[in-house]
């Protein structure tokens, strides 16, 4: 009998390809990118001929055409290598879909061949310094005239920011509240567009973290994403795959963190015999396990039903979310326990992932917001 | 795009015919069966029409022949009604395919009609007083003589007990350790067969708990299932749907505490709004949901690859078993504090659950028997 | 060096008094008393033979003069042996407090003999079904004429109603909110005072819970506590202490369910070695000592604190209750696994202690209305 | 009246000329030092000079003559400013103490105005590459000859190594096991004494931890701290203190996590209110609170009881390690996720504190062992 709870074929072979180019290409250098804040875009480019820089863009439109739950299945297998990594390539492959499925012709002959073979890299700017959770309170103005928009305000916390090409932003053209939201395809290159300082971080340093400045910044009427006024619903479709994907990375690493520590405690001995032969260490690794396997299952069912686009598709993906990304902190941070010591030391791999995977818990919205998001999906509108 | 991770239509289905069942049939009894501790035997005949009483026997052995997941799926919708009454249910079903999967023909034919229709019920009987976790050291002895086994020995904890017509029994009929272990299907009225008190428990009243006790008691040489020396390989396999079971009536059990707790939050006022407007109130309500659907995740990927007979599908029950009784346990705590005073009032049924569903992290191997197993399968041998 | 952080001589000796009583008088006929649901007033007019009838009432009114601490310490060793006998003999001696704290000396020679003696049983009524945590919207009335109060409205999960001699009832004297309360010493046989049934309750069950019902029933005007307006502080002072006391009343069950567990696992043997010897096992008693210990000893900084009037020992209080009977009630918890199946069972002695302890995150201010004592006066006026 | 679970007058007035000093001097300069891996001996010296460099060393030796539970208030006011300087000091004052309570006059005389001056740092070298929680089992090998003590080996995790001027040094002398072990006092200038690189750590930036070596390292036998074979008595001794030292430092960088998380809620706005207006913020805020009174409580009594020189102070020590590390982990991660993004950026100082914690639950003995101690004195010789 086949397992109806299972990855279809295909989709285990694509994570077999991402898992070889996790441990190929990333894991060797993981550490040394995370000491030095280097952001390897000849190594996601690598990735990019593999399809990976724009798996759920349609094959027409020159992406690979594939599901969330093989999108989830691969950033997973990526991040066993590097979660930030393959963080950084979920955003990046959000903004690829974003300007495939609400974009015109124009924007997608522009732009997607550059972000399929990540010549161009992308950023997605959404977040403000004084709006985190609050998304639509958003105050970066986009002011219309005659030649398009004249955009001044500050987006913070910007993945990639400084390094991208493009920078897929949400800014206000209307009124208060998510209906004066738009999207704009804004290149790098443009007049009145800076970049703050690199921001120093608990993790994540394999991608640059910046704000983005916009002061009199100009960007043709053609840069609009879709029509004036959708951008908060594109910000909000795009967040559904964003937080599948963000928790798959959290999987990766979580499920990397338990691989390393398993290696460790069948080699490491004390009071004469293996760690792995205490019964603490036995029960531990099985809760680990099995917390993990649980946060897998979650996460696959809520990438399913985003592919099925069913009617509570969001507040699945935010469950996901807020499941998986708490769960994988715990087990890399059990797993650090586990080594001891050792477990504290940057060689050893797994402190980074600790780091790493902390900020999974607050961005694509905090983990308090995915609470909201569900809990009113329960209650419906009161 | 359908979806590739949901429940097949035809399971819907049973589901759908079980919750009918379970709101019409058990809810409207169950906390008076819980207080006057009562097996309701007509009840369950009435479930075994709809086929639930052999659900995965073989359709040509009168069984209903259907999945591990079909059964995982119809367990926890009747046990939204009583959890009692569907974890009784599954240890019935439980001996019945045993006897289909391990009998021989004769047995078939003398036990499976009636075990279907629950004309005859069904006990299994396995922990002794002095083996819980270690089940291969019960002492339970089952001496060979020309004309059968002569049996001495008390079985403890055994549901049912008293009430069954028949009990799978495991004894010890060669040396020390598994492979010394039988099987034997011992008819209530057997001579030398007698039982202990029911037992005054936490929970789990509707259905007796007692000692079956053999003194002398003498069975035929075809009451032994399969051949000498079996006994303990059948109780493992046994188990694996055993724990898929309980954790499919936890499920069903925090599933109903869930409901209860949702309505009452809806309604009731305190500080001039409802308990729902509550920030922490949702907050909570999200996390019980997102839990109870990481359990039930797990819990089905592990149902579908014990039907796919897939290597380590005893260590996903395992993994299952863990998560699902604990998780659901932690759930319908939250659910009783969310009633406040009102939760540990019998009438509200909230209590019930959570005694109800404490044992599930006990019994069919306790939750630390579970951890063991899936560390085994994760270390190897050592 | 003496030790700072310890328990006064005195306050052990009466910690030895109490728990030999409990072990003497309450253990024996605890269980007894939860299944036949009997409320041993006997065994309580002997305890207050050793004073724990009046334990913080000044010695010149009769009392035993002694501090919370002392208190608190009492009715931990008290609850070693029935946690609801301890609760119930708290509350008694809340209610004598409270006439002598806040009575006039007329009202304490009519009462305080009588209740330090426990000849005559008290109540205190607070809580109404519309108005559960909060306590300010109560909605009983007492319409004060020439001759004193006629009361009108229901009391909810009252303990001892029914049984108890005196009540002393929070009733709405004027206008809305905290300072329309009035308290009210309600004598047992007051004309137009009536009791609902019994509550069929998860534990709790040595002590009735019954609703109270005033239905035009009357009492003079000295029957009045204090001033009108004033019942509301009044109860919130009888809280502080109330609190404090089902916290200690939790330790003494948490604690007994240790003592159970651990003689358990010294004695009973898996797989060829005692319980006691597993790692696993070790680890868990080391970690439910180390919880209750924390839970202890922030109980005993809350008392002194209340003893020295501290100003913010209401938030102590309230920590306290929030942080002892959460712990308390996952050690018993965790007592009952370590027992496997036999912890299920009523005999055992231990899931008496979990249902009964259930209900302390309930009761006096829910634990969530704790966090929000200490969220205010960490966050001030708001 | 008074409080008799208070700090003594003396011990607040050393708490708060120990929180200037963490304010004044640690707390503006912590988080360069964390990025620029600098050890600030200077800065150590000025809390040398308020007596914080041997604390509890008698006076007639030139210490400051106080307890523990001082010690504990000292370390956790300056933690406040730096866990990692606390924790460094911490591990001088343990050496400072052995010396005093363990050494001759010559060794007093020699060492102990220096080091409470802290014109001469000490590290304190006892874990090896292959001995982490088993310490008996060192390998470090201290020959005799004539003329003294001749080492090999090296040691591992090493605090202030390469800085430090001395390092008391656990070896062995004779045979396998505990009674084979002596602790030596070596020069930083010892011949054949070498260090390894500066590790990279998650954290415990301020201090350097290198590998300590000893190839054919020659001292005198005046080196030798009491007698042979009895250092690792010493060790033991030293770490009943080092672990309430430790547990002192988690508490101090917990309560300035929780002081800034405090701070930016009532700041920060989302959805037009402040966080701190939030009903879960509230919660969460209470909770973290309530823990940390909690451990803060449980640390207090420990502390108390080894100065009372209790006989089950060791467990006590092990019990509060284990409790408070653990706890003040998880609310300096909670106060982290309060922060939100900001929570993550080094410049708000919470993400440090996360990072300098996490190794308190691995050093002075893991927290696992503090488990096994605890469970050991609760089961008795088994």
């Amino acid at each position: 009998m086949t397992n109806v709870f299972d990855l279809p074929e295909a989709t285990r072979e694509l994570q077999s390809v991402a898992r070889d180019f996790a441990r190929e290409v990333l894991a060797p250098n993981a550490l040394r990118w995370d000491e030095q804040r280097h952001f390897p875009v000849e190594e996601m480019r690598e990735a990019a001929k593999l399809g990976m820089a724009a798996l759920y863009v349609r094959e027409e439109s020159g992406g690979s055409g594939l599901t969330r739950l093989d999108a989830a299945v691969v950033f997973e297998a990526l991040a066993t290598g590097c979660p930030v990594v393959s963080a950084y390539l979920s955003i990046h492959n959000m903004v690829a879909w974003m300007i495939d499925r609400f974009g015109n012709d124009a924007q997608r002959a522009e732009w997607l061949p550059g972000l399929a073979s990540m010549e161009r890299v992308a950023s997605y700017a959404l977040t403000e310094p004084g709006s985190g959770s609050d998304a639509a309170a958003l105050r970066t103005r986009a002011a219309r005239d005659n030649e398009g928009y004249v955009l001044n305000g500050t987006k913070q916390f910007i993945s990639g920011a400084g390094a991208s090409d493009l920078y897929l932003t949400m800014v206000r053209t209307g009124g208060e509240g998510p209906s004066g939201v738009s999207a704009l395809l804004i290149p790098k290159e443009t007049e009145g567009l800076s970049f703050g300082a690199n921001e120093r971080k608990m993790g994540w340093n394999a991608q640059p973290t910046r704000q983005v400045i916009f002061e009199n910044a100009r960007v043709p009427a053609t840069a609009l994403l879709g029509e004036e006024g959708h951008g908060f619903r594109f910000a909000m479709a795009g967040l559904d795959g964003g937080r599948l994907n963000i928790a798959a990375c959290s999987l990766g690493g979580a499920q990397s963190a338990l691989d390393i520590a398993l290696d460790y405690v069948k080699e490491r001995k004390a009071f004469g015999k293996a760690l792995a032969d205490f019964q603490n260490t036995q029960f531990r690794l099985a809760d680990m396990r099995i917390e993990l396997e649980a946060a897998r299952s979650l996460l696959w069912r809520a990438a399913a039903k985003l592919d099925a686009k069913e009617p509570d598709a969001t507040a699945w993906c935010a469950m996901a979310k807020r499941f998986v990304t708490d769960t994988c902190s715990r087990i890399a941070d059990e797993a650090l326990q586990l080594l001891g010591g050792y477990g504290y030391l940057a060689d050893y791999g797994i402190e980074k992932i600790v780091r790493d995977l902390r900020v999974h818990r607050i961005l694509e919205g905090t983990n308090e917001i995915m609470r909201l998001i569900v809990a009113r999906q329960m209650l419906g509108a009161r």
